[in-house]
């Protein structure tokens, strides 16, 4: 059954470890998923994450490496020599999953872990993966797969399966390869099955089969398998041999990684934190934005330093300062998150650059003119001045076709660029657009008010 | 190999339907997957794809049905009798694809549909799964699946596996069930393959299952699959009864629907839509936040009202009001994007709401007194006015920590009411501090400058 993760299990796990009540540390940590247990070492503090690992469940623990968070594990490897992370965890993981972690490492200790691996074959593949960018899916794939030759028959084929099975821990998909290791078909166990067992394999595969190179991106990857719906990816060289396999688990595992990335950039916070990291993590994360912020306030502030005297003698127009400011960055927000993920999703069709402003200049007028209507009808009752209400409702405008067009065009724009385009979200494209707002504002007041 | 869409390719399509080329229509589509097809479809007009649509090879019509967005597909069915879409479409249809396309159609056309069905048991699989809540695990699973007596042998076993795979698509996991069809185990491909004929299922399956009942919500099944690395989760009934299965392909598509809905609130798009939308469908999604915007705006150009004298006589307070209402806005949207992602993943951790406050007020005054102290020393060479100096420091930092506060406390408060905590991020916190801002400024400006 599945494991729940609660406030009295956390206090009777620490207690136990304050009691070193190994009895009932076993008795708590038994049958529990690997994944279970990084969810509550995540909850405990170093020592006590180590006492209770030093009498878990010996077979759990290079799963549970696995499944740790990157700072946590980073911290136990430390405590450890290069033979004993080869020996008590690396030789019994999949190579994708070796190749993370030592990945990970000091290149000293790398080298260090990689001699003390017995199966030179083993090494050898995580070597390999080693050499590939983290970010392709040469970097995501696993070496560990089955792989038929065409020309065998069903029979010999599942003799064969048995016989690699030993080195694999799932087979979702068996993959069909000619005498030049080149990919030629994938085989489902229902083919196998429905089929006669004289039957050549290559006459019941699918050779309509679709594969990544070693050099695409991890984005690519995620976008093929959820296009696909694949369940595994075959990873092939420039030439055409199979080379790996990608497991849809490692892709969910990008694409959430990815989602959130974006999602942090809009909401500008400069680096991967939670809720549960340090004061320190946080706020370090947080800073460089809001200074980003400060810096365009105090350019705002010169602008309108610029108009003390207009200020002086017409001090109603600063009533609307907020709300121009405020509304060209929620219209800045809005036009860059539609380009950014349109980006991230493909979908952004075929149109041309002009097309895409001219399609959303008609998206700020249509927006533009409600909002300012509404305003002027509001200033007509609230406000004594003509010259401000006209001021404001124009500015309204102005600014919301600003926002837009700048909105769209800088993350397509940093796009062309291969710069992140999610960049262009956030309190960059807000503070920019606020200060631009501030200059459009005034210049506008000007013209109506004469000063 | 796969397919990519360019420009080039749907000019040729396009081209092809108007000259009814039929034969180059038939030779472009040939051996394309569905789901290249559903894209193509997504850039042609309505004629263009019924066109295309009635020259595609016929096997891939119920397949090309599920892959295509929804809109699509409605406009597609609604030219379709109730008994062409069952006889065409549903009866090649896996159980779960077919009560979603069923469950989006009028009440009077589903029964229309299933009235054709000709298949009993198929019709009572789909009329089961409509009896689910769309975001349930019931909601989500397929009936289709094999399921082994965990009493037979494994010669038995593939007999039965061979027996029942004829219904079924792909095989990723056999599910072992006890004689009153309570879910007891799986068996993996693997471990059917390394044992012996005569050894009975019960004794090599993995008996230690992780399942979901059929009302789990579609984000815990995702917050399950992903965090157990799971290819297929089985889905059981209150008291244990095996009823279907999710595959990782399907939740996917939460997991990414769930990221674009957090996205777009907190860009402040309030319903799901793309660059490639119709200018009204775009301006539909965007207008309701900016008028949220407009009255907030309002508000604080009436609170500012209230100091229309204050303003007239120290005109240099205007200067800053961007800058306190940005970084009240900025500080607002990381605090509660944090809340928010949290939630989202689970990962909050076991911190009261009043811990958690704290924290963040602790991270609110270290970044308060990193932005105040950096604005005061500009200010010593900027400004003439200590007054002015000291009230922008002053009211920086106390923004810094009002939005902090309110940023954390509102998405948490939301959650308690079971109010989707998302809402609390982008326009509506960002507004509503805005207008508090204006509020604490003018406020501390009142003491420093004593208007």
């Amino acid at each position: 059954m599945r494991f729940e993760l609660t406030r009295d299990y956390l206090d009777a796990l620490k207690g136990s470890v304050q009691q070193e009540d190994i009895k009932l540390i076993k008795e708590l940590t038994q049958n529990l998923h690997p994944a279970d247990i990084a969810e509550i070492f995540d909850e405990l503090n170093v020592e006590e994450a180590r006492y209770v690992y030093l009498h878990l469940n010996t077979d759990l623990a290079s799963d549970l490496l696995v499944e740790l968070e990157e700072d946590v594990r980073e911290r136990f490897l430390s405590y450890l020599s290069g033979e004993e992370i080869a020996k008590s965890f690396i030789e019994n993981m999949d190579s994708d999953d070796a190749a993370d972690i030592i990945g990970e490492l000091s290149e000293k200790k790398q080298d260090e872990v990689l001699s003390h691996i017995a199966d030179i074959e083993q090494a050898g593949d995580i070597v390999d993966l080693l050499s590939y960018d983290e970010d392709t899916a040469g970097g995501l794939m696993a070496k560990e797969l089955i792989s038929v030759n065409e020309n065998l028959n069903v029979t010999a084929c599942l003799e064969e399966i048995r016989r690699q099975a030993e080195e694999v821990d799932e087979i979702f998909f068996v993959f069909v390869t000619d005498d030049d290791n080149m990919l030629s078909g994938t085989l489902t166990l229902k083919q196998m099955l429905l089929a006669d067992g004289k039957t050549k394999v290559k006459n019941i595969c699918d050779t309509d089969v679709i594969s990544v190179k070693t050099d695409a991106e991890s984005e690519e990857v995620a976008q093929v398998m959820e296009k696909y719906d694949l369940v595994a990816l075959p990873v092939v060289d420039s030439i055409g041999r199979l080379k790996g396999r990608i497991t849809i688990d490692d892709v969910v595992d990008v694409i959430k990684e990815e989602a959130e990335k974006d999602y942090q950039m809009i909401s500008g916070i400069s680096s991967d934190v939670e809720a549960s990291d340090t004061v320190i993590q946080l706020t370090r994360a947080r800073i460089p934005w809001l200074l980003i912020g400060l810096v365009g306030g105090i350019f705002g502030a010169m602008i309108i330093g610029v108009f003390e005297g207009a200020l002086q003698t017409f001090p109603k127009i600063a009533f609307f300062i907020p709300l121009i400011a405020a509304m060209a960055g929620n219209v800045g927000i809005q036009s860059s998150s539609i380009v950014v993920q349109g980006l991230a999703n493909n979908s952004l069709g075929f149109e041309s650059t002009s097309q895409k402003l001219f399609k959303e200049l008609s998206v700020a007028l249509l927006n533009g003119v409600i909002c300012s209507v509404l305003l002027f009808v509001f200033n007509l009752f609230y406000s004594d001045s003509y010259a401000l209400t006209f001021t404001v409702s124009t500015a309204l405008i102005s600014v919301i076709i600003f926002a837009s067009l700048f909105g769209t065009f800088v993350p397509l724009a940093l796009n062309r660029m291969k710069i992140d385009p999610a960049l262009a979200t956030g309190p960059f494209i807000t503070t920019t657009n606020d200060v631009i707002g501030m200059l459009i504002y005034f210049g506008i007041g000007k013209l109506f008010f004469g000063f």
